[in-house]
């Protein structure tokens, strides 16, 4: 922690990050955004855009991820860093992980959003337990008959 | 399980997820469909177009529930149930808790998946660690002077 503090383009990013969730918060939106950088060049900045899209999914994160890789013209990101506002939620963290972001960095905890309804901590909880005792109930339904769909799929090479 | 196998709507919802996963791998795409209902009614059909965008989100059940929340103009999916032909990455499963999705069933788990490489099982061993444990450092870094974005979000009401 002390390493990242004194390293002046982790903190460029961070308060860049910080900046853009400052200036949608001041445009009505909600207060996250993030920066995604590969070999310390920006390649995609985003904020949250769920207000004004509807898409619950347009987490500031997610949508950097989505920036990205389109414009890079790839689904891999590996290596690239995030620099979140906010805590990432476990949607934005397997994001991360799927497209291999190598690392990321928050400045505000879920502890600091939890006064203003900005945690995600009750979600990472549920996705602890297991898939049984889950709010969600996530369960097989198999169609009789069903089987090959993968091995369909593999063999057109 | 015995219950869902004899109701006709859930074996109906979720042989149409498997036709839109089958049709999009004859098309050269992913074999991923999903199909979000609400109140016994399909509001969103959506298939796996991550080769066709290089978007690595692009699950069917995240776009889903993006054109189920955009078509009926909320971010919430209270009570809607999400069928879709593969076991749900961590991402998705997420992304359904985050806007309230009731139940999710899939048909081809991640253990059919796994000879293909079509498996997640791996990210939800990751996302099962402890943060500090996971391939992807998750840390936080707290610009001196920052403390107050949320608050000034909370502020304006």
């Amino acid at each position: 922690m002390n390493d990242l503090r004194l390293a002046p383009r982790h903190l460029e990013f961070m308060r860049e990050a910080i900046a853009l969730a400052r200036a949608n918060a001041a445009a009505g939106g909600r207060p996250f955004g993030a920066v995604l950088v590969r070999d310390g060049q920006v390649v995609a900045r985003a904020v949250n855009r769920i207000l004004e899209t509807h898409d619950p999914t347009a987490h500031a994160e997610l949508l950097a991820i989505r920036v990205a890789a389109q414009a890079l013209g790839t689904t891999r990101l590996d290596g690239c860093t995030i620099y979140a506002s906010g805590h990432p939620c476990p949607m934005c963290l397997a994001a991360m992980h799927l497209c291999g972001v190598a690392a990321a960095y928050y400045a505000y905890s879920n502890e600091d959003g939890e006064p203003f309804g900005l945690s995600t901590a009750a979600v990472y909880a549920q996705m602890a337990l297991p898939p049984e005792r889950q709010r969600l109930p996530l369960t097989r339904l198999l169609p009789d008959g069903e089987a090959g769909l993968y091995a369909e799929w593999a063999s057109r090479g």
